[in-house]
């Protein structure tokens, strides 16, 4: 929460209601990316509070990312009083404007009479499978006027809940389609790649050679630990159709039909293959978990034995450059059992995670929206919903100066997150980027725009201004010994890992 | 500026057009709220370069503050490439819904060929008087494509340029008013607020005897220098009930009528007394200064001598306690001579800006939308406006941390700004909220969403790990000190003025 003099009552309540825990976020993009971390372990709806449409702005960019991971929260948004809202006040805006820009729902809150109902409706809405985005304004009179009854509210929806069946004919499709011996593919996404659905789809995978892709930006992937692994489609659309190159069938299990992340110039945005039929065995609404298990009993692969992801460890880095290659040996040799990885390392993730597929098991938090700052955020939300397992946030340096008030709330809440921060010291995505649209050489000007040095962002400073712990890596070395003793103890810590150029240039002509 | 994939090409176009400065910020906040303070200052606009609806999101809160200044900003906007806009990828979203929260005029780019044309037609739209935020949405694919040719675009507007004149009837209708010796105020707002509206305003006070108030939330006041001073209308409703009573009629020049910041139980919204009428001699649109010069001259007062405000300055608070009255003497006596005053020290300003009216010619950059995180962007705007100016940022540090990454611009555009944070370690002005809006005592889970102490933020570790020099005061004369050093080096610098906790108290008691 980040309440302002609209919401007070609210905040006065929580000495009332000892069920609620508050979390204060001193920016409100902190708040949203932490309910969406929270949603994403749990399934069910963390509430934001904020004040009035600009507080509700500042939450926009990570309530996108909320929305397009399917994370089911709910936002209470403080609005003037009923009569105050006649005159054109300082802080006077239309919230409902800025809460349809991302809520598949929103609600403005009629009658005090109606607090409890519209309370209840607004977590069911937020809950409904597959999950989004749900916004209750509340004018502050009726928050200090008598209102009705706490109403009843139906369960959240989890995972395992029951959810709508596909049709036996989408099975059946998709069966014959696999029977064809055509190249064919599966596109997993959503929760089929929790647990159960990857071990299906693993089954399918040896039983009838289907190749199993995932949906890239789906809201959690459960990796590791020795098992299967779908093939995540690569960020750059060139990879991603190598990857797809071929299929003849493409069957999409919670996941919509894969697109480019940007348009470019001269090139699809469909990555779908020309020639390629795209068959759905579950919507994104359905139960694409039982959809799988179906579709292998009906392949008679529900028996088949599945060769889980390597399990030999990379041997830790030694010795080494501290390249994004080296930070994943080192995480794939030190992260403990059960960890989640909260990944927002934009250039450097590639590298960093293809290390991590021989690591104990962890869930991934990917980005889901592409709006820059949610990872740190994400990371506290994690580590709130499950205090017993480590978070660890790989954050780049430019994209972790999107929401670093995050830090502050890990202190205050003394948070086991390891911040790991990729500071390459430019916007090197952008950098790859401009060759990619035609837009040509980066001449002096346009680098400076890119650049994110001069001066250098010192992370250790800002983490211990905001009161975590921290440390600078400049070799992997360095950075072994800070993340094994982090590792070990609890409570936020932040590691600045500075990244070699030459290295960085290597890792990025890589991709 | 703060690009992503879909703005390169204007990135790269930097180094074809010398004559665009650009400046980077590394939150999209930081960009809005620096082109408003660059607005308020040259009365032109800047235009923000901002990537896609989440990008724009950031921007939001900023702007809606830059929309209540009427403050002229274009925001040029990337949009996805025409033919990626029909997938819903990551980040695909209704950039024209996020634009419609805070922008008088939205367009979107239909054809590369019009681009040179709608350019021309979003800066004369921000321009237009008074002022607004209007925002262009350029498809990528057309800043890839041939385009049209530059159009012409007429100068935007300058407060002294042409503007509408009130009628005839409003200047004979305020001068009879006047006339009629009944008591009556003038509250005056925008242009007015400048210098020579201001002065026409002294004239009439000492000719006819009318009382002049400010709009507390005007964008730009001229202060200080021995100038008339209007009496800013208070924050608090009770305050600006009181600085109002006993008016018969009010005169609004440029200002809307007089409304409280918020609502609150049992109390009214609006300030104008019962029994005064209210009276427009020049509406938002039409040019106040020109008004006020004929109604001085109706009213013959144009030849009489306004006395100034006071010019004796209090002496220097050596010895004393750091409070918000010793900060503010210990500015009256050591500003130089036309500094840049952005304000948005929340609970301390009041007391603060109560002794500057003895202060040097200077301009204050007022709170103007109360959109938190203002304060600190602005000051980067106003100092890439006027670099031969000092500006100094009073700045809380609740408010400071929703936009803290401007202290990086500053460094890195060696910016000549002192930033004083205000270091109180509380949202103190909802501490005094929540007692008005009757939530009652402040009970211990409540406390903890007020307390932005545990952990202190260290400020001073903040702004070095952002290339920002700072120190920290904890005495009068300490902050003495370093102010007097700051105000003799160029560049920017921070000061971290720890507020001691008794006095604090007596600060808010004394509202």
């Amino acid at each position: 929460m980040n309440p302002g003099t609209s919401e007070m009552q609210f905040v006065a309540a929580l000495d009332r209601v000892p069920e609620m825990r508050a979390v204060l976020c001193l920016f409100e993009g902190v708040c949203s990316g932490a309910a969406d971390g929270y949603a994403r372990m749990m399934r069910r709806p963390a509430a934001t509070l904020l004040h009035l449409g600009p507080g509700l702005g500042n939450a926009l960019a990570n309530l996108h990312n909320a929305r397009k991971a399917r994370s089911p929260v709910v936002n209470i948004v403080g609005q003037h009083t009923t009569q105050h809202l006649r005159y054109d006040a300082p802080l006077s805006s239309d919230v409902e404007a800025f809460a349809r820009t991302v809520s598949g729902y929103v609600r403005t809150v009629e009658r005090a009479a109606d607090m409890g109902k519209e309370a209840a409706a607004v977590i069911r809405a937020a809950g409904a499978w597959p999950g989004q985005v749900a916004t209750l304004i509340v004018p502050a009179d009726f928050s200090w006027s008598e209102a009705g009854q706490p109403a009843a509210c139906e369960p959240a929806c989890e995972p395992n809940q029951a959810r709508v069946r596909p049709p036996p004919e989408s099975i059946r499709r998709a069966a014959s389609v696999l029977r064809s011996g055509e190249p064919a593919g599966l596109l997993l996404g959503g929760s089929t790649l929790l647990g159960a659905g990857l071990e299906w789809a693993g089954k399918l995978a040896a039983g009838t050679g289907v190749k199993v892709l995932a949906n890239r930006y789906s809201g959690r992937f459960a990796c590791g630990g020795g098992r299967f692994a779908a093939l995540r489609l690569p960020y750059f659309p060139e990879a991603a159709e190598a990857a797809l190159a071929g299929l003849k069938h493409l069957i999409l299990v919670e996941s919509q039909p894969p697109v480019s992340f940007f348009g470019y110039p001269g090139r699809r945005s469909d990555l779908v293959p020309e020639g390629c039929s795209v068959h759905v065995l579950a919507s994104i609404e359905e139960d694409g978990t039982e959809a799988l298990r179906a579709l292998a009993e009906e392949c008679e692969a529900a028996s088949v034995w599945a060769p889980g992801s390597e399990s030999s460890q990379p041997a830790l880095p030694s010795g080494a450059a501290l390249t994004p290659d080296a930070i994943g040996r080192a995480l794939a040799g030190l992260m403990p059992e059960g960890a989640i990885l909260s990944e927002e390392a934009v250039s450097s993730g590639e590298a960093i995670l293809r290390r991590l597929s021989s690591a104990p098991a962890f869930d991934l938090l990917p980005v889901s929206g592409g709006a820059i700052g949610q990872g740190l955020p994400v990371a506290v939300g994690a580590a709130v919903a499950c205090p017993d397992r480590k978070v660890i946030a790989l954050e780049a340096d430019g994209s972790g100066m999107y929401t670093p008030q995050s830090l502050w709330t890990m202190a205050r809440e003394k948070l086991d997150v390891i911040v790991v921060i990729l500071a390459n010291r430019r916007y090197r995505i952008l950098e790859i980027e401009m060759g990619r649209t035609g837009a040509g050489e980066i001449s002096r000007r346009a680098n400076e725009m890119i650049d994110i040095g001069r001066p250098d962002l010192d992370w250790v400073k800002l983490a211990e201004g905001m009161g975590v712990q921290a440390a600078r890596a400049t070799t992997a070395d360095e950075f072994i010994a800070q993340f094994s003793a982090a590792v070990k103890q609890s409570g936020p810590i932040l590691i600045e890992a500075v990244l070699i150029e030459a290295v960085l240039i290597e890792a990025v002509t890589s991709k």
